[in-house]
């Protein structure tokens, strides 16, 4: 392998969503006094992102940020949680450009940006990104987006589109994600692949591994461990 | 001023692209024991970037790389440079990649980034930013480029570009830089203005300060003077 640079999804496999989504519902309910199951809530939250995206391909592109909000207007209705300001609301959408690292990240993309480029190739749009960075001291070279091109993953264009602006070649560039979809995208659109897992995610019981006819060409059970199998 | 994120002008604002040139040339003519006048030579590259990109505005356009490459094949027959292979000659197009910060610029974004999204806002591609700042240590939050959308400064669409994917009012993001024209774009695209000065960047004598009619929202000796000015 000849890999110059990491392309890392974010939700999920750098950061922990559900444990932060929860903690921020739960942080809201102390303050407000509502009565909310708020790991339903994130749950649900999560659930209607995949649609949404879906929805966009057909219709006008529209960024991550208004996908949540449009999900968060349904549940706000569904959980039955009134009284909010707009500017609370607003600030329980931007919950997502909060969300805290599992406890490896960091310390593991410190190791791998020694010897590689470390980028974002993420559905959430920039400065999602970039306030997610600098909240959790993610230590990127360069945050990359389908936003870029108002394309989400997994079109194969968007990991084109990282390889064409990193400067690398496809076959140069990896992609480091807990999610087999992903990989196996951007298999197709030859670049490398790296399964990391993240059993947690979904809270316990609840993971995706990879299966039987994939063939990813790293397998690491965090990103120490990425670091370790890359020589980093 | 409700500033929230600042992009930067790179070449000249940020690297002192002319020393870093010259010192890359004196260099490689050590090496290979060639008798060049590297001044002279650092300033003909850099005199071909303007009329560069204003030939690709009006066809294909091309990022920055390939047209360092088109000037530098120019300059190797001009100045007498024989006998590089293909390597040479690519690492030498690539110096751009490895220009070194003036001595302020570190010190001074580590302090501004404490309050501000900061963003690289150049005419420089992606690749050889992100090359840059892991040369130079250069804390970017972001690194944003006009090959994002295929156009370069001073077009307006590159810094509206880059408010819209900052997440922030074009009035609410400050372009630094130590070109008044650049500036003047900026302000006309709705932007807040802070002009450094470089007066070193063309070398001795050759400043270009502001002129009687502009009318900058911060005028800075450098990026410590910046960031004392800006609160951070």
């Amino acid at each position: 392998m000849n890999v110059r640079a990491l392309a890392f999804d974010v939700f999920g496999t750098v950061v922990d969503w559900r444990s932060s989504i929860i903690r921020e519902g739960e942080l809201l309910g102390a303050a407000q006094g509502l009565k909310v199951d708020w790991t339903a809530f994130a749950d649900a939250w999560r659930a209607g992102y995949r649609p949404a995206m879906d929805r966009t391909a057909k219709g006008q592109w529209r960024n991550i940020d208004e996908l949540h909000r449009e999900i968060l207007d349904g549940l706000l209705q569904r959980f039955n949680i009134a009284g909010l300001a707009e500017a609370e609301i607003d600030h329980l959408n931007r919950a997502w450009h909060r969300l805290m690292p599992w406890p490896d990240s960091v310390p593991g993309l410190n190791r791998l940006r020694s010897r590689y480029v470390l980028a974002t190739l993420s559905n959430g749009n920039i400065s999602l990104l970039v306030d997610m960075a600098k909240h959790a001291g993610l230590p990127w070279d360069c945050v990359l987006s389908g936003e870029l091109i108002h394309k989400y993953k997994p079109d194969p264009e968007v990991y084109r589109m990282a390889a064409r602006l990193l400067g690398v070649e496809t076959g140069e560039l990896m992609m480091v994600a807990a999610h087999p979809p992903d990989l196996r995208a951007a298999s197709r659109a030859g670049l490398r692949t790296a399964y990391v897992s993240r059993p947690l995610e979904h809270g316990p019981g609840r993971a995706t591994p990879p299966e039987s006819g994939d063939n990813f060409d790293v397998l690491a059970s965090d990103f120490i461990d990425l670091a370790a199998k890359l020589g980093a």
